[in-house]
Formats: structure tokens, sequence, C-alpha cells
């Protein structure tokens, strides 16, 4: 028994298993299950499928426990019942709704635009504010280089991807990751900045939301998410109306203004509380016009959003996304220009201390303070809300590329029960909300990370498209190269001027978390592969190795019935077994010897007993004494080490807590073993069947 | 292949497995590991004890992996290397320190009880005053009964468990939960109180503090239950100067007050800048000298820790602790009267808003404002802190008790690597830091929830004694009869006038709590009684069941090395294996199937195929398909299911997260489906050692 130790130094080399008892074993199992195949057809669950092959039906997913149907309800209330594979062709985007869920972000950028510019120039008096209708014409004419840069991108990389896609093909996995790293940060900063802006519309009608805004701007992240995890066309119904109502109330507004100016009825500006001094205290010089100019350039922001959703359009995908940023590009500057227009001809002031928006004064001044003010307020209200679901879109198509070219976590490209990438949505959410409540929800803080991102990504994109046209040298590649050369000189001027003018505003946060997410998603990549080439099998020919029974220890804690079960399935599986023991007193130890002498089960029918060890632990620890038992056996073996644990399953998770969570810890421990098979032979508490029948 | 399936209604019964195959295993078993015991004994780990035990040494609790020993290394900074358990004796309190320990608490208490007398009486006018001295004479004359019996209690139960213990073995369990329930609420107020009075006391000094108080008091308890975690001498050490220091320093006031009132120099009395006017607003009836009562009260808290401690003293146990209980009743009756007797004979009358506690002005009248009263006062503030310790030795003393009865979950009677109650010092901390958290560190607003518990207690011991001494009637058992028959109306009108005048205040909370926990504490005791119903062997001789090989089911993702491995274990312990593949389309199912008629493994040396069933799940669904899966073959087939995960293991924690958690979503989905095991073939990263040999 447990007493006979071999001598010190007798150590035998562990004898090759007689092949007589596997090929006995194989035989008798030609007789048992081997053609025994179990019919598991079941025309509710499974159908047979073409060349043999299963096919489960949606009722395979019911949940059978009382508990998973609850859960199960919940789920199916929030996000709808679980999609078809095949129904993601119907999940697709119209041109219709692909510009309100994917131009929205670009277009609601109209609503601050001309303000942002405006700001920066008066700072210099008012008279400067004459330059606003030039510093917007820069920025259209960039918006209309990228917009054609952008449908030449879309017939590319019809798959998605955008930016990134262009310029890890033309440039390098290096300027690719960049640009998609920029487009990520983009994307969460997108969200941030359009639910914290939303929440300041709505506290402009609702005070008391300003103190709460973290929290309410985290309650709208998380609708937000909740209707995207419902699956694109979802979320294409709940946020279309508020774009076109919001595209509808502004360009009315510019028609009626251009109206009353042409026929000569120029309406008197109205007056914010506190407008900028005529007088300025700053010197109107370059510097001041480039802030400007950048800050208008905000208004650029989300235009990548069309291509990089490509694959979410109806087919012909290329085609309608193409139309698509056209007409997305066309609203947002005939919008941007018209107010801008407007502001200037009428002679609107902005406020100092951000009493009231430019929007908000060009309205009043030409329809007064009637309903129709109040529409484009409550419209644009809305619309800057919604711009945030633009990140929605963005952020997991493009995760989803990067883990297909495993560049991220794969979990990214599963597509969830309603076929949007939920890991995607759920993880920008979180990451979103972080955000946001980090800088407390203010808009003023996070709009300074913004905007640079895209300009990066444009550059490279740009820059990619112009060593395409040269290598592959298409029809007319010669003036395609000059658009993209011109593209990428004035996005990447841009990109200057922003990071420049907008560094100790808080940009260079952004120029520190985007070369670290370069080097993560490297890191990604890297792990990915070295695994990859771990697991690979080399030869498809090569036979199974050959089974040898492993070393099966049993640890047992109390002699009863799941340790029973435990010893028993240990020697249905191998021959050779060891029970071990540890107990936290000589005492305790001693009286389990006592109990497994007296125990039958203890020797096998064919007369031979199980060995036991029996340990006492009197630092009463339990984890590391053990593991250096395991240590000591596998020294002299070099048969798999199998750890058999008893584990004791209680009818409700909450007695979990009842029962000592060493079994847990155990596996735990052991998982990180090299060599090491855990096995959990678990006792169900009030269960009838026997394992071991 | 996975194509043949039964025809419908062919159900077989599973054959019996030929014997001649299990002996064949067990005979060659008697050749390979039966006889060939490994030697686990290596002199720095594991020794040979008594009886062919083995007995660790503190080197087998060694870590192995580099993480482990940095976490060790913390560890042991912060609580000290692991203790022997026959150490415990070395760790008991000797009287000095176990005054210091376990009657500081109630000590401390005579630093606000006449304080809380005196301020209830003043509402109905300075002149009610007088009244402070009989009110505290009442107080001390319960104390003395209490601590009479308390004496008794240590005699008649010295292995702890006080009043808990009294209540259940001599009126009932239910009275033994109920006091036991008191009592554990009262040991997480004693604590939260302690440490909400003594970060005031600090907040006198240093007014910063008292924003922060609530960080404070969570920081103060955590240092507390480190240094209990160390162990009870260690604490005793740190805790023993400060108590001494207050004795010293407020006995030597009191003797030097009296010196000057008995030599007629009567000292005039210091005033706060604000006391209590000399006409009340309230009658002086009877309830506001009960309301006095009440308050003053206070001071018998903590009385009932020296009984509940009596295991921790050295030798004689019982001896020591009555010796300690005597001179706590002692030393806070001086120092309760005396106080109470200065204060009334030199006319001090209390701070209304609480600007300088009664104590503070005694010290003032007698010795002036120099050193002598700095030194009072600081010693105050650090014997009100470390008057919560009291809660850290009682409260995981009481609930080792409880769970050695199996009234609380078995962990908290575990002795920690330092033989400490580790699991009750954890989580009274948590639930103290919990109550201070909710009640914002205040004291005036968690004082009205405590001393109810204790006089709860009180009353049922006494009345328990009362029926011990009736049953076993000992010598002189009357006197013992009409000794705690006194004591027990005493302390259960005392009860009656806590709950009544204290019950608006808050001590509504703890009658609603403290059902709830005897229920809680029944709850539990059921469940172990029927786990263990459930799990003792009825039958020692009852030989083990018949080892019958398992059915194994092998899910594979991807045909590579870790799958390869999985069913070469598979293959190792059973003849029955079954591989299925789950994929989330059409296209992916197909070039599984083709891939694995390509592979060489899938044939077994005896060219047996292992059968193969591949499943389309158009919903990408991977669960519920395989658990439904699971379910058609278990229905078919009586023997246990068993089911060989592959689990890839990466070489650090964090890059679990770049692999899907299927396999332990799996497990979790597994763990509670009634007759199956799971097993578990982990592939190391850069693992070397090959399983399957």
């Amino acid at each position: 028994m447990t007493g006979e130790i071999d001598p010190p130094g007798d150590r035998r080399e562990p004898e090759r298993p007689d092949p007589s008892s596997l090929e006995q074993r194989t035989k008798q199992a030609g007789r048992l299950p081997g053609d025994r195949y179990v019919k598991i057809v079941r025309p509710k669950e499974f159908r047979r499928g073409a060349g043999g092959i299963y096919v489960t039906t949606s009722e395979a997913l019911a949940p059978s426990s009382r508990a998973g149907r609850v859960y199960d309800g919940v789920r199916r209330v929030l996000f709808g019942r679980p999609l078809h594979t095949e129904a993601e062709a119907e999940e697709r985007l119209s041109k219709k709704t692909g510009l309100a869920i994917l131009a929205s972000d670009n277009i609601s950028s109209s609503a601050y635009a001309t303000e942002e510019a405006m700001r920066v120039l008066a700072l210099a008096g008012t008279g400067a504010l004459f330059l606003t209708m030039p510093v917007a014409v820069a920025i259209v004419g960039i918006l209309a280089i990228v917009v054609l840069s952008e449908t030449r991108v879309i017939r590319a990389y019809p798959h998605g991807g955008g930016s990134y896609a262009v310029a890890k093909e033309n440039i390098g996995v290096g300027a690719g990751l960049v640009a998609a790293s920029a487009l990520l940060i983009d994307y969460v900063l997108t969200v941030a900045v359009s639910t914290a802006a939303g929440v300041a519309a709505i506290s402009s009608f609702v005070p008391e939301v300003h103190d709460q805004r973290v929290v309410w701007g985290v309650v709208i992240i998380a609708v937000l998410a909740i209707g995207n995890l419902r699956g694109v066309r979802e979320a294409g119904v709940i946020f279309a109306a508020p774009t076109y109502l919001y595209m509808i109330g502004v360009v009315g507004l510019i028609a009626f203004g251009l109206y009353r100016i042409v026929s000569g009825d120029i309406p008197a500006a109205a007056r914010p509380p506190d407008p900028f001094p005529a007088e300025g205290g700053e010197l109107l010089g370059i510097f001041l016009i480039l802030k400007a100019f950048s800050s208008g350039a905000v208004g650029l922001s989300g235009s990548e959003a069309v291509a990089n959703g490509t694959p979410n359009f109806q087919k012909p995908e290329a085609r309608n996304a193409a139309v698509t940023v056209v007409l997305m590009g066309t609203i947002f500057g005939t919008i941007f220009l018209g107010l801008t227009y407007l502001a200037t001809t009428i002679g609107v002031v902005p406020s100092i201390g951000e009493k009231e928006t430019v929007n908000s004064l060009i309205t009043r001044s030409i329809v007064g303070n009637g309903p129709y003010w109040w529409f484009v307020q409550l419209a644009t209200a809305v619309i800057l809300l919604l711009a945030a679901n633009t990140g929605f879109t963005g952020f997991p198509r493009l995760a989803s590329v990067l883990a297909n070219d495993r560049f991220m976590p794969r979990q990214f490209a599963f597509r969830g029960e309603r076929l949007g990438f939920s890991v995607g949505i759920v993880s920008l959410a979180m990451m979103a909300a972080f955000v946001l409540a980090a800088f407390g929800g203010s808009v003023t803080q996070l709009i300074p990370l913004y905007t640079l991102g895209v300009f990066l990504a444009f550059t490279l994109s740009q820059s990619g498209l112009v060593r395409r046209w040269w290598r592959l040298r298409p029809r007319a590649w010669q003036l395609s190269v000059v658009v993209n050369v011109i593209g990428a000189v004035v996005t990447g001027i841009t990109l200057v001027i922003v990071a420049y003018t907008k560094f100790s505003g808080g940009a260079w946060m952004v120029l520190v978390v985007l070369p670290l997410n370069v080097l993560l998603l490297y890191g990604i990549s890297a792990h990915y592969r070295s695994v990859s080439d771990a697991l690979t099998l080399e030869d498809l020919d090569q036979p199974l190795p050959r089974p040898l029974p492993p070393i099966v220890i049993v640890p047992i804690a109390r002699l009863d019935r799941s340790a029973v079960q435990a010893l028993a399935f240990a020697c249905s599986i191998s021959p050779h077994v060891r029970a071990v023991h540890i107990g936290s007193s000589h005492a305790s130890a001693q009286e389990f010897q006592r109990r497994w002498d007296r125990w039958g089960g203890r020797r096998l029918p064919d007369g031979r007993e199980i060995p036991l060890d029996v340990i006492d632990s009197p630092y009463r620890a339990l984890l590391q004494p053990l593991l250096k038992y395991i240590d000591r056996i596998d020294e002299r073996d070099p048969r798999p080490i199998t750890v058999v644990l008893a584990e004791f399953v209680p009818r409700h998770w909450w007695e979990f807590i009842l029962h000592s969570q060493t079994a847990f810890r155990l596996k735990a421990a052991l998982l990180f073993r090299p060599n090491t098979i855990v096995i959990d032979v678990p006792y169900h508490f009030r269960d009838t069947a026997d394992l071991s029948q």
C-alpha cells in the first residue's frame, strides 16, 4: 500500500504497454460504437444537408434550462431573434438608408463647421469675419478632392477597409496600420464627441440634463449600441428620419434666405447676448487663418465612413456607395457654403460664451423666433446625437477587416446573432463611454482630439492611390495621378496644420496613443502568426499517435460518493490510477487513512489495490503540496499526467460559494502546467444517473 | 463514415464490455504502475511521518513560476511567512495582550459613555445633570452582572462561541442563531463605528481629513485587516501600547482630580463655546432618564469579546480569560464612574454642537490646556481607532465556530497561512467598509444601530445560563440562578429600553437585518445537511463500480496539432470516440470534411476510422448546437458522456483574449449537464513535450 516505496535509486524505465490490450480494446470497439452511429437527425433541430453535412435549424438554438430561457427571452426583446447567415443580403443598405446611416456624421458637422471657423477669425475682430467664406470654399474644395478619390477607393476596394486597405496594399503594412489606427481612434472619438454634442444640445432645452451629462451620454451610447446590435437595417429605420428632417429644414432655410437676399429684403442680423467685439485682441495673420481653416475642417470628419461601409450596401455595392458618397459631399457642401454665405451676408456675429449657436442666429435672422426656428433646432440636436451612429457602423466593420487580416482578435470578425459585428459594437461603446467619462462629457475638451486621425488616413490613402495608378497604369492614369497627388498634398498640409494648431489642446494625446495602437496591432499579428506556425499540421498523412493509457492521479478530500465516482471513472480510462489525500493535520490524515483501509472499494475486482498517498500539510496549504506531488510523479514517468477532480455541482449557482473553490483553483493552476490533462467528474446534487452504472 | 447513419428504429442496447479487456488492462497494470510506486520523498519538500503519512515542509509551499514568486514575495511582506499549525500555541494571547486586544473596545467606550448620557439629560436643562451619576452607577451595576456571568460562560464554554454556544445548548438552536446573528451584526458595526469615531478624532487635529472621511475609514479598515491577517500575536504587539497609554492617562487624570477635590481645591469647570442652556426644552421624565441610560449603556458593548475569544488565550485559557474579563470590567467601571463623578462635581456642561468632548472639558478643568491635555486627547483618538480591532478578533472567531457547526460557509473555519481565520477577517473588513461608506462615515448616524445586538445576546445567554443551572444543578446552583435571573431581567429590560428609545433612529434596520441573517444561517445549514446526506457512503464494504469505458466526444474547430493531440488522448482512454465539427457556413463545413477525408490520422492502427459528424450552423451559434448534439447521442446510450476539449494555452495569461473563449464557455455549460465529464487537453504554446509520445 502507500507505505511501500521504491528503494532509492531504483528507477526503472516505463514499460511499453502490451499492444494486445489496445488491440483487444479496438476490436471490441468495432462491435460497440464504431459501427453504431447514433442518428442525430431530428427534423426540428438537425436536418441532413448536401454531402452528408448536418444543418442546424433555429430550433437548435433554444436553451434547455429555465434560466437559459429567461436569458434568451430578454435577449430577444432587446436584440430580436437570431438571423440566418443568408439573411445578410436583406440586411444591406439602400442608397437612401445608407446616406442616413453612413453620411449623418459628415452632414451633421455642417451644424457647427461655420461657427468653428468664425470663432477663430472673430478673435481678430468682427471685421475679419469676411474671411469665413474663403475658408469655407477651401474646405469644400478639399472635400471635393476627398470625395473624388473616395469614389475611386470604393471601386478599387469594394470589400471595405477604405484607407487601411489602400495604404496597406499600395504603400505597406505599416502605413495601412497607421491609417487603421487613426481611423479606429477617430471612430471612438466620433461617438464620444457626437454624444457629448447631442447631450449639450438637449441640455439647451432641458437644463437639468447638464449636471448629469456623463450619465446621459453613457445611456445614449448604450442605446446606440443596442440599436446596432439589432442589425444594420433596423438601425437605418431608426436613424433615417432625423437625417432627412435636418436636411430638409436647413436646405429650406438656405433657400428662403437666398430668396430674401436676392429679392433685396436682406434680413437684420439677430444678435446673441454677448457678441464678439468689433476690435479683436489678436492679429489677423496667416496662423489665425490656418487655425480657422483647421477648425472648420472638422466638417470633413466622417467622410471616410461611406467608403469603409461599402460592403453594407445592396448590390451593386460599389456603385451604390459611390453615388452615396457623392450625394453626401454635395449635401454637406451645399449646406456648409449656404450657411456660411448667409452668415457673412447678413452679418451674424458669434457669441463669445457659446450662449447661442451661429446656426440658431442665422435661423432667427431669417425666419424669426417661431415654430420653424424650433423645428431646425430640434432637428439639429437629434442629428448631432445620431452622428455618433456613424462610428458604430465604421468601427466594427474596420475591426472585422483587421481581424480577418489577423491584426485584431478574431472575435471582431464574428457576426453576432443579428449579423452585426457584436464584439466591435460592444468594444466601441465601452471605449467611447470611457473617453466620454474621462473628459467629463465636455465637447470643448474632446474636439481638439478629433479630425487629426481622419486627415492622417486621407493623406495615406491618397498617397497609396498615387502609387496604385503609377503601378497599374489604367486608362487615363495620368489624370488620376494628378488628382491624387493634389489630394495627398492638400490633405497632408491640412494634417500638419491641424496637428500644429491643435497640438497643445489635446491632439498630442492622439499622437501618443496612435503609435501604441499600431504596436498593439503588430503584436497581435505576430502572436497569431507564431501560434498558427506552432499548430499547423505539416504532414496530413501522419497517422494518429499510438494511444497510451495515461497516469491518473485522483486527489480526494473526503471519501464520499463523489470521490468514489471520480475513482470509478479514473479506473475506467486507465489502469494506472493513484489516489492522493492532503490533510491539514496529522490527525485528519490518519483518520482518512483508517477510513480508506476499511473501504471495500479500494480493491479492484482483480484484487489489486488502488495505491494511495496520504500527505499531512501542517501549513494548511493544499494547492502547492499537490502540485509538488504531481511534479514528483511526473519526473519518474514520461506518460501524460491526468488529474481527475471530483467536483460537487450544487443545484443553484449561488450555492457554489458554500463549497470551497479548491477544484476551481486547482484547475486554474494545472491549466498552465505542461503535459497535464484535467478531468472534471461532476457530482450533481440530486443526480439520479450514476456515471459508473 | 459520417454519412452512415443507422436506419430509423434500429436502436440496439449497448453491449456490456468484454471483461477480458478490463482484466487484460489490470493485469498489465500489475506490471506497470501498480507496484511501481513512485517515490515522492524529497527531504526538502516531503518527509515520511508516522504511519506512512507524508508531511510537507515549508519548502513545498514555494511557487514554481516567476509570477508566483512575485505574488508570494508581496504576500510575505504584507502578511509574513506561513506558520506551522503547531505554532498556534505561540500565537496565543497573554492576559496583558488579551486585555489590550479583546477589551479595548469596551474600555475605549469610557471615552464617550459619560457624554452620551449627559447629552440626553441636558435636554431637560443643566440642572438635570446631577442624574448622570445615578445613571452611570446603574450601568456599571449591569456591567458587574454581565462580567460575573461572562466568567461563568468562559468556564462552561472554553472553546469560544460565547452567547451563541450558551443560548444554543441551553435554549435551542434558534436562540443560538439569534444571539450569533446579533453579535455578528454588532461586530460589523463595532468596526464601522469605531473607525468612524477614530477618523472623527483625527479630524479634530487634522481638519482636512473630514472631507475624505470615508476614504480614510476604508484605508484604516484595510490596515486593520492586514494587521489581523498577520496573526493575533503581531496584532497584539501593535495594539497593546495605545490601550495602556489611554488607561494610564485617564486613571492618572482621575486620581489627580480626586486629590484636588478631596484637598478642597475644586477646579473651575472649563466651558465649551456653546454649552447647553440652564433651562432645557424637555421635561425631566422617566423616558428621558431611560434614554440617558440607554445612551450611556453603549459603554457595555464589546464586553462579549473576551468570552468569545477564550480559545485565543494562553493556557490555562479559561482562567486567563476570566481574569481578563474581570480586569476589563474593573477598569471600565473605574474610568467611567471616575470621569462621571469628576464631571458632575466640577459641573462640566457638554457642548450642544459637539465642539468639544466632555472628556476634553474635564481634562482642561483639572490640568489646563497643557501637554497632559494633548497626551490624553491623542491617546483617546488612538484607542477609539483601535477599538475597531475587537471586531476583528470577535467576528472571525464566532464565524469559525458557526462554520464548524455548518451554519456558515466552511471557508470561515479554515485557518490561513498565519493561523488567522482569513476569510472571516476579509469578509468583516468588506462589510464594515460597506456600512461605513453607506452611512457616509458619520458616527452620529451609525451609533443608534449599535448596542442592540449586544443586549440581545446578553439576554439570551443569561437566560441560557439560568436553564443550565436548573438542569445541571452544580454546587450552589441556587445562587447562580438568582444571579443570572437578575442578569437576564436587567439585560432584557435594557434591551427593550434600547430598542424603544433608538428604534426610529436606526435600530429598526438591525431588527430587519437580524431575522434575515438568522434565516440565512438556517438555509446554509439545511444545504450542508442535504449535501452531506447525498454524498455520504452508506456502505463502506461496497466495491468500486465496474469501470466501463465512456463515450468520448471530441469537438474540433480546426484540424491542427491541438486537435490531433485531443483525439489521440481520447483514443487512449476509450475505444468509443466520436469527432464533431460545427462550421458557421456550408462552405467551411465542406472544407473541414474534405481536409478530414485527406487526413491519415482519422484511421486508427487497426484500420477503423474515427467517426466524424460535420454540422453546418447557419445561425453561427456553436454552443447550443453542440449541446443538442450531445443530447442526441446521450439519448441513445446510457454510458457517461465524456467531452474532450482541445484547449490552446498561450504563454502569457493576457494572450488568452486573443483566443476565443469557446472552450471556457463550453466547459461552463457542460458543468451543469448531468452525467457529463469534461476533459481539458491543453496544448501549450512552445510545448516541447508531446502528450501522446
